[in-house]
């Protein structure tokens, strides 16, 4: 009896069940398992009340239709690369990578301090969704290429596996992009279908084996300098939660987020050294690359600004932002960095 | 009627309040911040049941002896930098920075996925005490110096404020490290009875205003790559915690280590400008500078693992998971941030 007043003190946890579509295969277990980081914790804060089922890319909807599967709400909720719908605006991209822009550290700080994560939910809100940063892979590697490249001229005619913006860089620097999902870059690399393909960085690159069949392996991805996953939420359903159940999944989704990257950076190093060991050949992309790559990508933003209102408003404060970032960390985070990842054994 | 069985399943929130003991003023507002917001994500998470309430550096106890306080019981938890404590053993550094030691991303790394916090909580365990990885400063600046340093030689016999780990290698290159307190960095350097001081980074050494009086401004602070702040609670106090309270400060600890990190490199960008723009002078480190220091710092370790077996066997974990990270980050990371950095406008 004496415990009465005090329970009716508290909010009423209901029951909830929420089904998460992932744009990702099991496969990509850093990625993926993000999400699960997240149900677990969240199920944890409300006591079980808040169950969060994950479901790979392809079990409820295909990996690349999770924004409309979302916004439509035949799924509460999802996680995916909003790069993927840059066929709605390309100023999705920014919510996760554009060529040449912010390392995932300064994502972050875009995204919670720079104003970032209030413009990406304005752009959220016109699909009736609600966007959290959740997950970063770093830098990605450029990518395994059957052949060595020299210079600028070697990239002509050759047939690669890149998709969205990058690839679209990568055209104008004569590439001919392809788009591929992953189980078929493996035997197309083989059979000299294309020529090279991009994936993620050494941990997921060693699944796919691609070392074995294209053996020269590029850096960096210029295209993704940091990859950031974001969770997506009906706003619908995300209104209709408890304060409290708000209150997990928010945090939950920042767990997620610095516990991604962690563990990335934790299992690169030995993917790469077995990589190593197994034949791959290390090369930085030629410098004329880089910076036709550059030229292209400022061109190509420009454009959009030019045509797209949302892009344009995004773009100028990313800018801003981005450029201020990259005058800071030449500084004393890059000095150190060369000095020690050189210097030290 | 019908709700009391749906509230009794439920766990029952007992109403908790702690203290939380800082070591650090208000002043240094993004470290102190970290507290607060643990604080106000837990009792979020708690409906208000788990208050804790967070005291500056000095109000409870001095700075210095959050970890003996937290220890004792005489408060509940803190938040501190484990360095402080290296008096007691300098395995302590380990949570927080060594000279030539992890960048933020890679102490999270190590900590989450590497065996790093596991081995930190053994060496807590031993003063009654769990610990939390708490925010992150990012790389450090090398601090302000009256005059310009154009070789180890000039080093000889400057009277500089770093404390420390960073003294102790600054006293074989030939400095006489000092300890000060914030408060008397300024008027120390104004009237020449110190050469030199480290403080943190371009936002917090601002409001010092130390380039009015040294304009020197020296990168990087290579005794601090990065600087984790922990958050530690009484075991004893932990253990007595609902499991759900537990969920809820581990989770919001992780918020805390993500955005106070975000919110640095935030802030970072523009008080640099503000310094230039006020007559601070940037200067890399001379790198014989570095690496005498590198050698000393190298020496010291040794040595020190000779004699303490908790050193030591933290050191061999440490130093092999660091030096795995620094080969892979020199590739994509550092190929990455070496491009954009220089060449991105």
């Amino acid at each position: 009896v004496v415990a009465v007043p005090a329970l009716a003190k508290e909010e009423a946890l209901p029951e909830i069940q929420w089904r998460m579509a992932s744009s990702f295969p099991k496969s990509l277990d850093t990625i993926y398992g993000a999400a699960e980081t997240l149900s677990n914790r969240v199920s944890k804060l409300t006591q079980g009340k808040f169950q969060i089922r994950v479901f790979a890319g392809g079990e409820l909807v295909p990996g690349l239709q999770v924004l409309d599967a979302v916004s439509q709400n035949t799924v509460q909720c999802g996680h995916t690369a909003s790069y993927y719908y840059v066929g709605k605006n390309k100023a999705f991209a920014f919510d996760t990578a554009l060529p040449f822009g912010l390392t995932a550290r300064q994502q972050n700080a875009w995204f919670y301090f720079g104003g970032g994560l209030q413009l990406m939910r304005e752009l959220f809100k016109g699909y009736g969704l609600i966007n959290f940063p959740g997950g970063n892979t770093g830098t990605q590697m450029g990518g395994w290429f059957r052949k060595e490249i020299k210079n600028l001229a070697d990239l002509k005619g050759l047939k690669m596996r890149i998709p969205g913006i990058g690839g679209e860089i990568m055209s104008k620097l004569g590439v001919v992009p392809q788009s591929l999902p992953g189980a078929d870059v493996y035997p197309s690399l083989e059979k000299g279908t294309i020529d090279a393909a991009e994936w993620v960085g050494p941990y997921d690159d060693e699944k796919l084996g691609l070392y074995k069949v294209a053996k020269h392996y590029y850096y960096p991805g210029f295209w993704e300098g940091s990859a950031n996953l974001s969770f997506i939420v009906n706003q619908k359903e995300w209104d209709k939660l408890p304060p409290l159940y708000q209150e997990a999944f928010e945090v939950a989704a920042a767990e997620a987020n610095l516990i991604m990257l962690a563990e990335y950076d934790a299992k690169n190093p030995a993917a790469l050294g077995r990589l190593l060991k197994g034949g791959a050949k290390l090369h930085p992309f030629p410098k004329d690359v880089m910076e036709a790559a550059l030229k292209e990508a400022n061109k190509l933003y420009n454009e959009e600004a030019a045509k797209n209102p949302a892009f344009n408003k995004i773009y100028a404060s990313w800018k801003r932002f981005r450029n201020d970032e990259f005058q800071w960390f030449r500084v004393a985070e890059a000095t150190y960095a060369n000095f020690t990842f050189n210097n030290v054994k």
